[in-house]
């Protein structure tokens, strides 16, 4: 099994208030391609630190990944200090240099001098090209070895991985790698003892797999790898694991893999060729949001409201305030209305109301903070749900989105909407 | 300073599902105590890589905590390796190994033996008391060094530490570390390397403090830290340069420390008795979510329109279809007729809006990809700024509610509004 070692850069990963999401994504990644992640190391901005934990990588694994330190600043080291423990020499990249021109020109910036050291490489580098910044990485392989720079934010370092160096990392260390198979399950609505106590039977016979129960903002993920003696075997042993669980959690699954729950619904609205209006009070725009995360949403979602006083309730949606002052704005009642009226204001298919008291201040006896109400009206009547969750108000905030997210998919999926 | 290093032990943390968040746990609570973290590691359970990560941390720092593998498991090597990197022999402890029996006599179990290595510990470590499981730790100062060995499971370490570990450090080391003065600058609008040319005659010289840019989903946050003789003295330096700092940087600077930009932008409100209601196209509601995170924003927030689509724009704020269908639904007049219109609907005294294109499809020559207006009214009239974005979808969305809420910032404290 080939080797990898990892070394995250980056004073404020050590500070106790940054938590280092990138090597986490890569030990996952290089996990599922049957590469073994054998250590990791964080270092602050400084040379021998960061040569040490290097050194160390390199000792250690086949492949050493770093991440952060690509940035034009005095204290960006990562790629010169790992070109020195390689004994690779840089040199000036003239089409990366174009590039950063090019970047800094599209924003009509005079580019710094000092951005030109992101354009400095080993000559027998491959330059990974990066769609959201102005460090590009590298792959190198040299001695044996092959040592990945990668710059630090998250959102510039996922595509680049993903799209770049798994593929060439699949070249040169993916052959031996294929004999297992692995799928995840995305569950929505038990929590984590829940679905192990649904799955008894299976976590005490797993036939052939192994399983790995994973919990995070309201959802189960459940992994499961098969090590057959072939890809075929794995794959068949794999099937028959999941027809069981599929049997067992029925629609309590929403997805598999990197499906997301949004998106699932999206692509459910889509099918049915189904438009969708929310009114917010509590999640205060987070549905909204969620809904409109993927490019192409405006093709099944219209728009809201965020009705966050009740002045906003009445006026913006036309609820009636003899309702709200009547049985108060977290109430069966309200949710009720809320969800009729966007959806006459939009004219969708569907309305979507949520509300509730997300706290930490705001709760009564008969609403407790947690208590919230989601309400989905379409031309078949209108529903409404109550529900209470306990956490911190985000937890709150998000587990109320997704619950109306997952409630709608049920609902399509049931043709009960 | 002195300086910490850590070690987290156990393969898990290698897979990319488990967060070692002792090493998070830990590395904030050393900072805090004034104990600089300069490194970590995380390695399997495997002989050479924990002696290898220990050894670097010896070298590296005067503090090494190593956490995970005390279990009584024959992969559990961290206590055994790190006495044998420091050349300390282990020997059984017979008030352990009789706590060890009482543990297991306690819960009607007997005892394996192989529990009995838990009970050995170098002749002249501390042994650290553990309520919530079998395993021991030890606090041990050798050679100008100080090893301190942890349990893995974040419930056993965490009162451990705090209640016998940290006065441990306080002691040895807490006495010298009263005399640093931290403060961290929060700047909204410039890029890292722009920040570092403006602050380029403060990087060149800066007097005593050290500095750091950390750059986070559009904004920059500037670390500095002044070590003087004493802590008054810590102190004036470092006001000194802060004070420089912000002449250079006037209102880029949007907060210190812990300051969010949307609490900040909230406190701002609120203090002035100021009403928000927002109109979103291309946000979808993040605009909102981020004003209504904080508890008690409905004090300063009525609510707000997400209009994704256009007819939305008409149907629930009344932009005038002519305008949109004239100038596009991303354009100058589109933003003002929002941010008038939802201010008029809402009856506050701020409206603002957005109207852009996050992406990836949408884009045109006149409007590409990462175009956004916002505008903003209020009794005094309505300003619209258009800006432009790169990177994806997400980090275009987020760029654009972060601009909105800085605009609006700068706007009310220049009394602009």
């Amino acid at each position: 099994m080939h080797k990898a070692y990892l070394v995250s850069t980056g004073t404020e990963l050590l500070l106790g208030k940054t938590i280092d999401t990138n090597s986490v994504f890569l030990a996952e990644r290089l996990s599922n391609m049957g590469i073994k992640v054998v250590g990791k190391s964080v270092v602050g901005d400084n040379r021998e630190h960061i040569r040490n934990a290097i050194s160390l990588g390199i000792k250690s694994a086949d492949i050493v990944i770093t991440t952060g330190g690509l940035g034009p600043t005095l204290d960006d080291l990562t790629k010169e200090v790992a070109c020195e423990v390689l004994n690779c020499p840089m040199v000036k990249i003239e089409a990366e240099v174009n590039k950063l021109r090019e970047y800094f020109r599209k924003r009509n910036r005079n580019m710094p001098e000092i951005n030109l050291k992101q354009a400095m490489f080993p000559v027998d580098a491959k330059i990974i090209t990066n769609n959201n910044g102005t460090a590009p990485g590298m792959y190198l392989n040299k001695s044996g070895k092959t040592l990945i720079c990668l710059p630090g934010p998250p959102h510039e370092i996922m595509p680049m991985y993903i799209q770049e160096v798994e593929p060439l990392l699949q070249k040169d260390y993916g052959q031996n790698n294929q004999q297992s198979a692995v799928v995840a399950i995305n569950i929505f609505g038990p929590g984590e003892s829940q679905v192990e106590e649904m799955l008894a039977e299976i976590v005490e016979d797993p036939r052939g797999c192994s399983l790995a129960l994973i919990a995070k903002e309201g959802e189960i993920q459940l992994r499961i790898t098969a090590e057959g003696k072939d890809t075929s075997h794995s794959q068949t042993i794999l099937n028959e694991l999941v027809d069981k669980i599929k049997s067992i959690l029925g629609d309590r699954i929403y997805g598999y893999n990197e499906d997301a729950l949004p998106v699932v619904v999206a692509n459910i609205l889509l099918q049915q060729k189904l438009s969708l209006a929310v009114a917010e009070s509590c999640t205060g725009g987070l549905l909204a949001k969620m809904l409109t995360d993927m490019p192409g949403s405006s093709e099944y979602f219209w728009g809201g409201a965020v009705s966050y006083s009740n002045e906003a309730k009445t006026k913006i949606m036309g609820v009636n305030d003899k309702i709200i002052s009547q049985y108060g704005a977290v109430s069966e009642p309200v949710a009720r209305e809320m969800a009729i009226q966007i959806r006459k204001l939009a004219g969708s298919e569907i309305g979507v109301s949520i509300t509730g008291v997300a706290g930490p201040g705001g709760g009564s006896e008969i609403n407790p903070v947690g208590t919230v109400y989601i309400g989905a009206d379409s031309q078949r009547g209108t529903q409404v749900k109550r529900l209470y969750f306990v956490g911190n108000r985000e937890a709150i905030r998000t587990l109320a989105a997704k619950s109306a997210l997952d409630w709608l998919r049920k609902l399509i999926l049931n043709n009960e909407i």
